[in-house]
């Protein structure tokens, strides 16, 4: 598939029905995934804390983990090696284990699997990976689904403006550096990533208010200050912090590049966000002539460990 | 005081012998900071896992937070606004609340808090932050402490080797990127910062595994390659993390350059990198002609909001 027609199947994703059976009583929930699949777990995390829940992205499970955890592994593949190592403890703890993957081991191991379609990049494959989090803890309602979908139609219909942004990045060579602030940390995470993975651009990410207690030091005297570009996702939770984007761009004299949510609920804002940056950072590609869906960095990589 | 006899108290902070009353009974453990009194918290996620626990950086608790919660604020000063907000909403949800505080409002709002002495720079002040949380939690053995202490003392002694890599980084006007791993995910975090604080320079950090799934595959073809330079921290949680770095140089042809932990436990280590990043970025400061206890802009920053 095309990484547009990709890119373009996430409207049908956000309809995507599943959930879990969750047990009656839990008291903690652990989400495992890395890279791609992770970001779902990442982002699920800033929308629900109704209990602890810890988004897991290494090899081992806390020690707390046992019988009271509702375990939930996420791999596209169900083959990435620190998922089935977590996973496997999980069971082993007594845990309720469920998953979302299109294969691999994962689905031998996890009864409770929920299969998606496979022939997807893992970080297209968000909608599949994070809605059947929202459907089993915090069901979101059809008008935003429906309103979701609009959006990112749009989105799929008119993205001119992220290739004239990409375009301003690519003709100076700059790095982007990109601020979130709740519930909107784990997408400028995103971002960050598909800089990496579609464009090929190292990136950072950082997020209000800490940065203001740390990174804002740094923005005036910085080496290669003209290299970077800022960009901040205007966040919906504490206002104060996004009354700081406009203070830290004061104090340092930089400017940083507001990038508005669109829509009435988390859901919908989340998605266009989301949708944004894939956009920016395909046509990023494109203008690099370089191919958005290449990873072949990360095959090599596994095949040497 | 003057910024280097700030560094050299960090090996007396070790020795600092309070802790907290913990309740018998309790369910998870909230610990909330900003900046350089809120890494305390974020290091000490990575050594306890026995119950959940969240560090916080927001303004806002978790709507879990209830009787079961125990909540720890640590600000350096007793002031920062996100940590009085979150704190006084955890003494509404009757949260057990400590503190660790050199005094400000934060001493009047809660009960149990730790004095610790004025006249630091907050991130100078780690030894008295990390030290309440593991006396509490997981006590340390004496000889750890003082092997600890004696590799503090090593560091300040000698420290000609960071000085050096400073120089290096100056000579050419690298942008550090550091990646750690568990349970060293943090000090790379620390690291970053006092980037940041130290040496007014922008830097990034990433942890293994996670960014073999989308930071590896940028570093072979992103803008500016050898604008950056790159340090991994050796964890001592899972070793396939460190088989990561070599393979991870392998597959993008970069040097990453390592910082092997001194020190027999945990402890001993992340102090022992903790100033190793201490004296990198002091050393780097110097070399920019840079003061590095100037944080002036975080302090006009709060004066604007």
């Amino acid at each position: 598939m095309d990484f547009l027609d990709e890119l373009r199947t996430l409207r049908e994703q956000v309809s995507f029905k599943e959930s879990f059976s969750l047990p009656e009583k839990y008291s903690n929930v652990v989400i495992a995934g890395m890279g791609g699949s992770g970001i779902a777990g990442k982002i699920f995390q800033e929308l629900y804390s109704r209990k602890p829940l810890l988004s897991l992205d290494d090899y081992h499970v806390p020690e707390y983990v046992d019988s009271n955890t509702v375990f939930i592994s996420m791999s596209y593949s169900g083959n990435t090696e620190e998922v089935i190592s977590s996973t496997s403890e999980a069971l082993e703890r007594g845990a309720s284990v469920f998953a979302v993957t299109s294969g691999g081991k994962l689905e031998n191991i996890v009864d409770n699997a929920i299969k998606i379609p496979p022939g997807l990049q893992p970080r297209s494959s968000l909608g599949y990976m994070l809605m059947p989090l929202l459907n089993s803890f915090t069901p979101p309602d059809e008008s935003s689904i429906n309103r979701t979908r609009e959006l990112l139609e749009e989105l799929d219909n008119s993205n001119e403006e992220m290739k004239v942004e990409a375009e301003k990045i690519n003709r100076r060579e700059l790095i982007p550096v990109v601020y979130g602030s709740s519930p909107f940390r784990a997408v400028a995470y995103r971002w960050r990533t598909q800089f990496n993975e579609n464009a090929k651009v190292l990136s950072s990410s950082h997020y209000f208010p800490e940065l203001d207690h740390n990174e804002i030091v740094a923005l005036k005297e910085t080496y290669h200050r003209k290299r970077f570009i800022f960009y901040s996702l205007e966040g919906t939770g504490e206002q104060r912090n996004n009354a700081r984007i406009g203070a830290t761009e004061q104090v340092t004299g930089l400017e940083i590049n507001r990038i508005l949510p669109k829509g009435v609920s988390d859901l919908e804002r989340i998605f266009y966000l989301i949708h944004y940056g894939d956009y920016l950072t395909y046509h990023l590609a494109k203008l690099r002539g370089i191919d958005p869906t290449d990873v072949s960095t990360i095959e090599k990589m596994k095949k040497l460990l």
